[in-house]
């Protein structure tokens, strides 16, 4: 089968590949539809390590070709999604309430890491009964794969900054994750949502996606400003939808004393985060600091497909461009710049 | 002044009585606007015992006429909102996180059960900067009285549903509470929600306000149906509205293990709230039970009012008619029988 | 093998039966100790309905004697404790926290009630990995049984208290898991315990885990008695360690608004528990109510060994009688009616 | 009267000052025992910036001398603790549930910061009602005293911690506030406690509060010692209670994801409190960061005088050197440098 793979360090292209096999709890999906995600261009540009051949890829829908003999609740033909973590379910980290931990740190997170992702013609799928869900009819693929990671990162991080109803909430950055804690801070009762962003389109979607007000981090001093929006208190909630020790810095200084920084981005430079001292109270502040990883798992996935069914939320505004599965690398040198404007390139397998 | 109060039990009128005084802490308030609740009905009726000329009343705006030495966040001529509930706040239970049972039992709760209540010309407010909120420009009186009880007792009863995002939930009963139960629901992240209610206009306003699906449990038998509308599941979390043995029962029979029962009725009748003892799961079935007592406070109000500034809700489509004041009683009296299709009658103090 | 079954709705005996077989993922075990449940008193007089040669018993340690081929974390030989409660640790329930409900309402107890049990040569265990601990070096056998289920139910239900560190707590009868409870109020910072009880032996039990005063229901005003004993405050929380409707009055009765009331009983009887509708504040005092069933799991079993590693409790005190497998039935008998002052008796399968 | 002041920054001396007066909601207290903590180090060094002739001391026992016309719960004559940390309950913050924050990060902390402090012959205390309790019978002032501060903070840092029942954590540091989160870790239901410290007097102090294992920093890599004690796993709770970018860095190393960082030291030096990226899992391993200043009120030190009621704990092995009012500057030098061993020096009033 075909399979788009980081070749190493900064290289990737379409490999031919054996079609995996499936074990007893196992899946093997065909997937129909997938989205590039920034973590994949992080990936291939070392985030994680050296990797030889690995395939990229993580939020995908498709159709379930095979099941594994222990497999109960899906059956060949079945429309699924698969979370971007696919946790083992046994382990002492679900079992304590932190499922995308099992295995050690982000160990719940596999696909394309520590082992092959889902832009590949079959893929497989771990503890398929705990780790995918049934799309409910009238939920287009173009829409339910959405919920394999930007749903559900997004929603988690609004979910851990405990807002409390008809509280101030800000979302540092308004890429694809940031848009969606945008969505999920509104779904959490926000009563007031600030959005930073700086490019125009993803300003738009902001609004379209419920902020209340965008700041230009580019034309103001945010800090300054957003004290300003909260008349001098700052918020209850601060997210941090991009991942630098400057944005961390920047939700602990906008954050009421008993407020929630909270953590939705990847921080991939430096040895250090930084909290500024001071502003955090010498650490008395109660000014809290809550981190996750995309939750996966059946019940979680299948929430979030609710949510489509019912109409909350429409998130394929944020599907900027579309491609076959056979112009994926260019669709990938496109995200790994973000190019014309691109906020989600999504794949069709089918096109 | 004049000021409508409960007689004794069963009998109300407009009598004449001094203003009150204003204590070092308290503030004293001029009302606006004003709504008639079913628990001054319940109040009149002998709810709370025998009262001989209490004021009634605890939903009320206006505008601040005079403040006690020690209040330094209010000034005469703020136009402000009050909660139906006053807390103690240097009380043990504030203290502890239960503001509205300071004092003992409910004790938060003073207008019209322990002091006189805000149907009268003047108001006394005790703890005036914990227990006032300044409304926004921007927000009429008309929509901001909805905060005092209507909103902060329908989110509450949401908030304590733990409500998991894209969560399934059902409201009992869609008078004034529960339709701000299904707001709160919404506001909560809730995936589907399903009201239960038989009146027409109720039904009709339980779908403006975000229900997904509305039962007639005089139609089908709700339990069966809800569970049909679940999968057979059952809910995350059911929500009793109105406050019966029966309701709650329903209640605990459609949700599932793990789920949560929230309670937001007055439970006027019987010896005895029943759990049926075998859907209750032998007391085994993690399906818990949370009540409250209206939230209130200078912080809870602010952040309710929040949610009218940005347009998150508007409540005044449940205000189904509006009187003078001087045509208070007529309108107490059918509210008593919910003539004419009444939700919530609204006081004009200014008419 | 030998087993100890229930033959039908009160009748029980030692049958011969087939070694159970192991599948991919699961465990056989071999008890080396275990003890006799008032639930499996309950089974047999047809608590959970008709059973045929249904083997009894769900607390027990062994030795692993065979695991399946997927089984990572044990092997043969091990000493290793086996929760009452084996869940399905990939169903809904599971992910959503709430394991011991897996595959519906009290789901996760598996063990003599929808399959064979622990009282027999050979016992099978579900997803032996995430439900088999194994025990430490210096814990021995007789101690450890205890956390299969005694600790775990008990300490749950001081979980589920809530229990302010300093605060007052009652735990409502003291059998083996009312003492457990004690204990576990101890472990979550209880200031003042206070324990129900009208039987010497358990009385005195109660003090020696942890009680600070102990009433006799027999003798005083059970609820009058604790009111005093708060300073007519009543106490943080209540816990019923018996499961009767009148002991959950009584739990309300005796809890502050804003407190929380703590199920660990087996309610048995009745068509409702009644919850005594003014005491608990027509449904508005902020009295919650908790319940739950013993949380099973390797997480959850390697903790509560722990604390019997390190000496934070020793249990044992609580084993009044030991008889080999030989005597089972006797010793069954004489649970039946808790003869000769019977509080846990040990069946030990090496004697 | 006599009160041991700051002068200015570096300089101590006693002064003779007005008695305070006291206002509606005031009382005025007469100290019999007191202690000097750390802080009050800190404060003259220049922590809270310049202040002038302003009355040091915060952890204070004495006996009412007069109250406000507003008091309605104690008396001239009362023996009480007041709480270092001396809340608005009516403010925003501690409506909020963060009393300690009302007024502005730390504002509810005003003895000896924005307001003179406890080491004078008379002390006034704001919201006498809310922020003093009554020491019962049999409780000593020379035990009392540390409700104040000690164990009300050291146990603030262990219930943070959200410590799982039988779980392991590490304390670091065992200074008098440390000591108390040894103490608060073992009152949470923590199975093992690992101390780090140095001191052969602090580690022995150490172990009879609770530790199970003592690690020396200057002996072993602190870091690989954790997680040798914790099979590699890490533990579930990491408590810095000296309140270094050090300390904070090695408990993020040694929690295992999904666990918590509970903060309980005063973070005095650097921009920046720095995060190790990578073992904090780039933002994603749920290792949450928690921060909290020492709980106020009548609640929490009626709470905390019962667990010396009912001698849960005796905080009194950590006076190692008692001093007249008289001597205080002698104290308070030995202190500046923790001299003869000294943990915390008593001021005894009525010497």
């Amino acid at each position: 089968m075909k399979a788009f793979v980081m070749l190493n360090i900064g290289q990737v292209g379409v490999v031919e590949k054996d079609r995996p096999t499936c074990g007893p709890l196992d899946a093997i999906l065909r997937p129909t539809k997938g989205l590039i995600c920034t973590s994949d261009v992080h990936t291939v540009h070392g985030a994680v390590g050296e990797r030889e051949n690995l395939t990229l890829g993580h939020e995908a829908v498709g159709v379930v070709e095979e099941v594994g003999a222990l497999v109960a609740n899906f059956k060949q033909g079945d429309r699924v999604a698969v979370g971007a973590i696919t946790p083992d379910w046994g382990s002492d980290a679900a079992q304590g309430g932190h499922s995308s931990q099992s295995g050690g740190a982000l160990g719940g997170w596999k696909f394309a890491n520590i082992k092959d992702g889902t832009f590949a013609e079959y893929v497989h799928v771990n503890e398929a009964d705990a780790n995918l869900a049934l799309i409910p009819k009238g939920v287009p693929d173009e829409s339910a794969v959405y919920v394999c990671d930007m749903m559900s990162t997004g929603f988690m991080a609004a979910e851990n900054a405990k807002i409390p109803i008809g509280g101030n909430v800000v979302v540092f950055a308004q890429g694809p994750v940031g848009l969606m804690c945008t969505v999920g801070a509104r779904l959490q009762g926000a009563g007031f949502v600030i959005a930073v962003e700086s490019v125009p389109k993803r300003q738009e979607l902001a609004r379209h996606f419920g902020a209340d007000e965008v700041v230009d981090f580019t034309k103001v001093d945010v800090v300054e400003r957003i004290l300003e929006l909260t008349n001098g208190e700052g918020v209850d909630a601060a997210i941090d939808a991009l991942g630098t020790s400057q944005v961390l810095q920047q939700c602990v200084k906008v954050t009421k004393p008993g407020g929630m920084i909270s953590n939705a981005g990847y921080h991939g430079d430096g040895e250090f985060v930084e909290i500024p001292r001071v502003e955090w109270g010498v650490g008395m502040a109660e000014k809290d600091i809550a981190t996750g990883l995309c939750p996966g798992g059946h019940l979680r996935l299948s929430r979030l497909l609710r949510l489509l069914e019912t109409g909350r939320i429409d998130p394929t505004p944020m599907t900027t461009h579309t491609f076959g599965f056979d112009e994926i690398e260019k669709a990938f040198r496109m995200m790994e710049k973000k190019e014309d404007g691109m906020i989600k390139p999504m794949i069709d397998f089918e096109a």
